[in-house]
């Protein structure tokens, strides 16, 4: 593995994470995640670094959808026509949508969208591509940058103007039902893809008002940031026979009757590294598992004059071994002083480090340690085997996920009282017993000023609430519903 | 591997080769390469069987890329202000490039161009990252999106408004030789990755009024197509320090003096999958190198009353097999005749068929063939071995590679006669030496009807011609000219 990188900067020390904000914003540069000082606000530039890191996250991520679904590409220009076809759609993006008015200094005849999202893009194709019910279903991806007008405060993979990697799922089926068993399969695999990355999670229907524009309903994936703000880091929609009425995609029935089809869409946008960042990260950069590693192992020789040659032996040694079990390896044996190197390593999250000094050559051992914990131990080159990595990163990722699962707990609280919601408020997610009228989410959303996220689309074993309860507004009829200030 | 795909239409025989521009229009839509009913002139969409040769093309590519490269990313979006900073780079694109202009119904106070290429993305922030000596060299890359306001006739893979996938890299030197020698590296992986295609090139050196805008020269690869047209694709560009002088790229030398950096660009598009598909087709469809065929090897049941079961088991066999080795296969057991199966998997360029009978189950055989040769032959299960395919593979695209040759060469042809390239003129390349005038340039062009490709960087062993001789227009001292009708 290479590690030419971009040195752009000499390091600083990192603002504690107590900051998240300035925490996030500083880690997002300094470990070369992305260069953030692209001239356009909103914008930002993948570094080596960081592009490998979105690869092995996204690899997984193609990995799981390749099982099931084939990979595709659509236009990224969508004419104005199309877009505005569905009527509740545009209007959930026209003030974000960004126009393409002019080629060279010619005005275009239609306008031309830069993709927000591509249902629009593609369902007009799926007309033509679904036939009959033995088309059914049909199962496409792509991962492709999509582009929204944001006004708002701009950062870094979080919200930006350039999702350069928005992973988007469109399914095709000849029932509702059959749609919404997908929808049922499209977050187990949105679960196994954040159980991978050890990030904890909350799956909830949102709220008709906050459904996504033309969808029959949205379940959401989110997760609760260090200052207890929730992100979305994923949503599956059913989108019943909504967009298959506005854009005609019929099929022929085994009887021959011609029928709308039912869809859903699914997706995830590079929120899913922001959440692995920041979730997982400390006062020293960023805490990433083993297998999403960019540098997964780092070897790093403490040298002795006159002993320089030993040490760089057994380090070679080490590291021909660890290569050989596969693994994204490097031997730092640059000129830094090994305190700089502990401090380059631990900011870019490298998973595990080894040391070699004169005495571990004496003994034929090695000093391991996990960039979570960060306790030292030796161990001999005999006990150096693959099946022992592998333990040690699926014990350092089980710790992981059992730390981010506690962090994020301490965040959620249940409430039957609007003053105590209130006191909470900016600190966490908020569990209260609501009733279904909008009248009484506006009142608490005004009150304590948060989001409602919705009711629980599975309830973890860990809350202990009840579903049903009394409206925290007018007492009557409610459901378990979480609020929280959101990314 | 998963079939499933979009089964839009009925197969309809393809017109001939001879026929270039039919043929070519109707694979790419027959075979599933892409659909071009997307309702915008100029834009495509990859299907799924589309999407996986070009996964497996530039698979290859970001394979030779990664050794020597980091893989990053730059927003689409150019700002005018940078876009335009480069005098000689804007006037060669500012009648093609796609302005944003509004976010929302709000105008932009900058305006936004869609990248047409990166430079002038990506080298603000080469500012930043280069330093000194030791940042240097600086080599990365990037698989993009970029766009052209394309007036002419446009056509999937060849000349379209959204290029899905460019390959862009971008180095940095110390010095005019450093970067000089990045050029031959450069020429060098191209080379390797057409070999890989076995796709056929000559590579020439532009002449001065057709370099890229911005650079000191341009080297670039053209193959000869079909009809007679060369086609570019791929070009290697020396920039000097001409991009440096304008984004004020330094860096500090061992001396502490500050010098301006020297640059390189190359780029390679989805050019490489319409010369793909154009230079080896055949009238059946595709033909594909073994290792860039999505279905490599395509095993076929010959089912006859009674026997089905012994020959399904067979063909099982035999797929565990060949999969055990490796390869990307498929059983089609589906319920079509023999003949419509043969028809699909030559149309999509299958590599190797295996046909199963009842007679193959008797003997323990099977029948073979390779798309190219289309010719039966039967071999023993024991013989069916991971060397033999990989013999078979090898054999295969050295006839493919050296067909292809023999085809370009045919249409290449030395004159020294302005008359005699003037009967030439639409079939194919007429060599012709030529002096530096660009009166002489231009009177042979208009004459011919061609454009003037520029003189070998490399001359190929098999043109005879010498590289100097007296000049076909004025008898002065000419260099050996390619000249063309091109895409």
């Amino acid at each position: 593995m290479s590690v030419q990188e971009a040195k752009s900067e000499r390091l600083e020390s990192l603002p504690s994470k107590e900051n998240f904000s300035e925490w996030y914003h500083e880690v997002i540069q300094q470990a070369e995640i992305m260069d953030i000082r692209y001239p356009v606000k909103g914008l930002y530039v993948w570094y080596p670094f960081g592009f490998r890191l979105r690869q092995l996250v996204y690899g997984k991520l193609r990995e799981i959808m390749d099982r099931d679904h084939n990979e595709v590409y659509f236009p990224a220009l969508i004419p104005e026509t199309e877009l505005e076809k569905e009527g509740e759609h545009i209007k959930g993006f026209e003030n974000e949508v960004y126009w393409v008015t002019h080629g060279g200094l010619t005005p275009l005849d239609v306008k031309l969208a830069l993709r927000p999202t591509s249902e629009t893009a593609i369902y007009p194709m799926f007309k033509l591509w679904v036939r009959s019910h033995a088309d059914l279903p049909l199962k496409v991806y792509q991962i492709v940058n999509t582009f929204r007008y944001e006004t708002k405060h701009t950062r870094a993979l979080i919200r930006l103007r350039e999702i350069t990697s928005f992973k988007e799922a469109h399914t095709v089926h000849a029932t509702f039902e059959e749609a919404e068993k997908q929808v049922r399969t499209a977050i187990g695999y949105y679960k196994e893809f954040y159980d991978f990355l050890a990030i904890p999670y909350l799956i909830i229907r949102r709220p008709e008002w906050d459904k996504f524009p033309g969808a029959a309903y949205t379940v959401a994936f989110d997760t609760v940031m260090p200052d207890g703000r929730t992100m979305q880091i994923g949503t599956v929609h059913h989108l019943a026979n909504n967009f298959a009425r506005t854009f005609d995609i019929t099929y022929e029935t085994a009887n021959g009757e011609h029928e709308f089809v039912h869809q859903t869409c699914y997706g995830i946008s590079e929120r899913c590294i922001a959440a692995l960042i920041s979730i997982h990260g400390d006062d020293l950069g960023l805490v990433l598992p083993f297998e999403a590693s960019p540098v997964q192992i780092v070897i790093i020789p403490v040298l002795y004059k006159g002993r320089e040659g030993e040490v760089l032996e057994l380090c070679k040694r080490i590291l021909g071994r660890v290569k050989g079990f596969g693994y994204r390896v490097i031997l730092d044996d640059s000129d830094e002083r090994p305190g700089a190197k502990y401090y380059k390593w631990e900011l870019k999250g490298a998973a595990m480090r080894m040391e070699v000094g004169p005495r571990e050559v004496a003994e034929n051992t090695v000093v391991v340690s996990f960039r979570d914990e960060r306790k030292k131990f030796k161990i001999s080159m005999k006990e150096l085997t693959k099946e022992k990595i592998e333990e040690w990163a699926a014990e350092m990722k089980e710790r992981m996920r059992r730390a981010a699962l506690n962090r994020m707990r301490e965040k959620i609280r249940y409430f039957d009282s609007v003053t105590e919601v209130k006191k909470w408020a900016g600190r966490g997610v908020a569990l209260v017993h609501l009733c279904s009228s909008t009248e009484c989410g506006d009142t608490l959303e005004e009150e304590v000023g948060g989001s409602i996220l919705g009711r629980f689309e599975e309830k973890p074993g860990w809350i202990d609430a009840d579903v049903d309860g009394g409206c925290i507004v007018c007492g009557g009829k409610g459901y378990l519903n979480a609020i929280a200030r959101t990314y």
